[in-house]
């Protein structure tokens, strides 16, 4: 087969991939190791026939993915995928380079420089973080875990500028019991303590202006040294949103760098009604950096992490050693920027185009009605679940996701005292629940909440419609009753789980 | 349009572009801020149509494309870019999803975990380095920056466990001073103290044990604790390698970790004959940890780097902090790997698919015959170079690359004494030359090697036939004399620049 024609048939087979994506299995049926057994266990000596190559992927590959993309996919959040995405990521990767200064390719600096003023528009975010400004910045990083990352050695650099006497070992880290494991990876990274501020129910897990001061006042007493705090808005658990407006005064007047991760919620703030929900007026006057995800509900495939920065040169104090190889004219002259000092490796790939791609095709509407889609159908869910005395929600509710569990009926709970009806027991029952759901044709994952295993719904696959929620809802409705039995059959799960 | 005609357009789109590469630009005609200048500052309101993205993609970005897989091209080190590869990542980017444990996308972990061991044999690595060993294991990584960073870092929790008591202060980071910047960001990212050791024109830039237990003597007396060494076989500036024989059991005996960096040069272990030059005994026999590009010299496009460890324990140990939505039933019970705590982010893209694309596609010959035609075109290269005494090859040229300079020819020379042509006048000579060669048909760029001003030029473009290098030399013997006599005109370069 010509090159030409390998082409054409993989847009082919990708195409009838997707248009009949809800039809096939959501969640592999595949054991560990299956792959290494289906493949030779070597390179073959020769060159073998792309067609063969190609038809292994779908033979092979394809039944060891779980589909993201798939209408009853509502695990963990969304990795966005689109067809306009993946065509931009395929015009990007023909014209493969290193990118990791203007001169080795100076469409990708630029592109990206543009996309992401295009982005801060949209997000509604302070022109200091525009790249026009010259004074603060956006750039793309690989996942949420490396924006992190880079603010965190920024806020270090800066820190020990000013504080040069303060070892290592007395520097910590702030996030909170919510935070994505983002926060404590960049500890073990770096090799420095960190604190994860408790969050509780009370607050539903979104960390307060007093818990702050009151952790400052402590660790300063005990010579240590906070510099950076990590604040999410919409945390992986649960959605929930670290109070901005309290902390971002403390921060600021404590000279700790605020960096706010909003891996997933990010993107909803192209909806003016979301500004206040999201604190957009608290990110625009006290972040020292921001992070929001194309990548995960933001319609761009993987991998798209949005940076932005109130100070650039920050980035590039803390990151810069351009060695003369990779010095330019240009960048010397300071007309252009070199992302590769506003990140961790040198040489980077063109993402950009992709963005580009997707907001050009959806346009500034497209994009929120996207996103508003999600968010009726979620209010369509929470709708269905308060209407039935067996579900519960657990946390409020926050954009697309909903943290749910199920009770026994009250015939059941009349049966013994509520009293004894415990969280250990519910916790059996909703494992029991969640287990059998496993089996259905939709995809759901759990967490565990201080204690309480819930069941998290979040909507974002393109494909999700409203048919696909009320096919949610008859499955979880047809489910409670048998799980209630067989958790009455283990006396209330106490001979099968332990909690 | 619909989607599936602007698959195929942009696959039409694509192949027109990479058969007519030779004849378009090789560098790109543009100054800093030409596409800020020509896009819209903002996103569109409404979506617009797809023939209009993809049209500005070939009327916007194409012109600002530096054509690294020109058959002209021969700057820094080569970027792969192959069709196979870009189909890979097409099929990969079609399934998008974030990669971050087994059960997320089983076929992702497994086929990487099979493609490493490919590689791993490919290259001839020792039984150990395989993940079918469950010992050391293969991951794949974005460069050789983040595979050097995720070492040191292993290295790091390594020696902290074993010397609880030493402060981050006391730790030392070695490589040399012809190692890749990816040793000074390493130190920048980590906030830890890095030594370069000096290698010198005497053992052509290549470390020597010697100076490493000199080094060691030294910085102990002095109370630090060298805990990592970056050794490099290829390196960046001229191709060096480092005296891994003797260099590794000094870091085997003193406890220090071994990282080597063979980003360009490690393909190169896949043809038997280069393995003495590589030091492939001394790899199989002292490396913790090693690092190639397939995405530079390898077929595949960026980015593809490959890591390999002898005790994948000790990545693990340093980087896992698996919160439960991250477990999975299927890797606490030890029966598959998550990459993501073999790695700094915690998402990961599917990049073994264009590598295994790239191998069945071209199979161990073919991948062989690439790499020695590269070879063997520098050799040819080499060959007229050494014919002409107005030439000079710097530095001992390896595989494909060769680093050389001009002298004026002898009649000018005994126009004064030649100890009156000093390095200073050679530079300013080789500075005219390597500007007027820019203007010309072919790209290639120069180093600064301990005051001595050189051309590089690096093979690798799998277009690049020997009609090519017959053209470079054509350029370069009818630049010599326009730029001997500039030089002249410039009183031997003291008119016009400075050293």
């Amino acid at each position: 087969m010509d090159l030409e024609g390998a082409g054409h048939q993989a847009i082919d087979k990708i195409c009838d991939y997707l248009q009949t994506l809800e039809e096939g299995k959501l969640v592999p049926d595949v054991k560990p190791g299956f792959l290494r057994e289906a493949l030779p266990d070597n390179t073959p000596e020769d060159g073998e026939k792309f067609d063969d190559i190609a038809e292994d992927f779908e033979r092979l590959i394809l039944p060891g993915i779980l589909n993201w993309q798939h209408p009853m996919f509502f695990a963990w959040f969304p990795t966005a995928g689109t067809y306009e995405s993946m065509l931009g990521d395929l015009y990007s990767s023909s014209v493969s380079n290193p990118g990791f200064n203007w001169s080795c390719s100076p469409a990708c600096t630029e592109l990206e420089a543009v996309v992401m003023d295009w982005s801060a528009k949209l997000f509604h975010l302070d022109d200091v973080f525009f790249n026009s400004s010259r004074i603060g910045g956006g750039v793309m990083q690989t996942t949420a875990s490396d924006s992190a990352l880079v603010a965190v050695i920024a806020a270090r650099a800066k820190y020990q500028r000013r504080h040069p006497e303060v070892p290592l070992e007395k520097l910590l880290i702030y996030f909170t019991t919510a935070t994505h494991a983002l926060g404590v990876k960049t500890g073990l990274i770096l090799g420095l303590k960190c604190r994860a501020l408790q969050v509780t129910a009370k607050n539903n897990y979104a960390l307060q202006g007093e818990e702050v001061s009151a952790a400052l006042e402590e660790d300063r007493a005990a010579g240590f040294h906070p510099f950076v705090l990590i604040a999410t808005i919409g945390t992986t658990y649960t959605g929930a949103v670290d109070r901005i407006d309290e902390i971002g005064p403390i921060t600021r007047n404590n000279g700790l760098w605020l960096h706010i991760d909003a891996a997933w919620a990010g993107v909803a703030l192209a909806c003016p009604e979301y500004h206040e929900a999201c604190y957009l007026n608290g990110i625009n006057t006290y972040a020292d950096s921001f992070c929001t995800n194309f990548h995960k509900w933001g319609l761009v495939n993987f991998d798209a992490s949005t940076l932005w920065v109130r100070d650039r040169s920050l980035l590039t104090e803390a990151l810069d050693c351009s060695p003369a190889y990779l010095r330019s004219k240009q960048s010397d002259e300071g007309t252009v920027v070199d992302y590769r000092n506003w990140q961790l490796p040198l040489g980077r790939r063109f993402r950009s185009v992709k963005v580009w791609f997707v907001l050009r095709s959806y346009g500034i509407e497209g994009f929120r009605s996207y996103l508003r889609k999600g968010i009726t159908l979620a209010k369509q869910f929470q709708i269905l679940v308060r209407s039935d005395p067996r579900f519960e929600i657990v946390t409020p509710p926050f954009l697309a996701l909903t943290v749910f569990r199920i009770r026994p009926p009250s015939d059941i709970q009349t049966d013994r005292s509520d009293a004894d009806i415990n969280n250990t027991m519910l916790n059996a029952l909703n494992r029991i629940f969640h287990r059998r759901l496993s089996a259905k044709d939709l995809f759901l994952t759990s967490i565990d909440l201080d204690g309480i295993f819930c069941i998290r719904l979040a909507i974002g696959s393109q494909r999700t419609e409203e048919r696909h929620i009320k096919k949610v809802w008859d499955i979880l409705d047809s489910e409670v009753e048998p799980a209630v039995n067989e958790w009455l059959g283990s006396n209330w799960g106490s001979n099968t789980l332990a909690d």
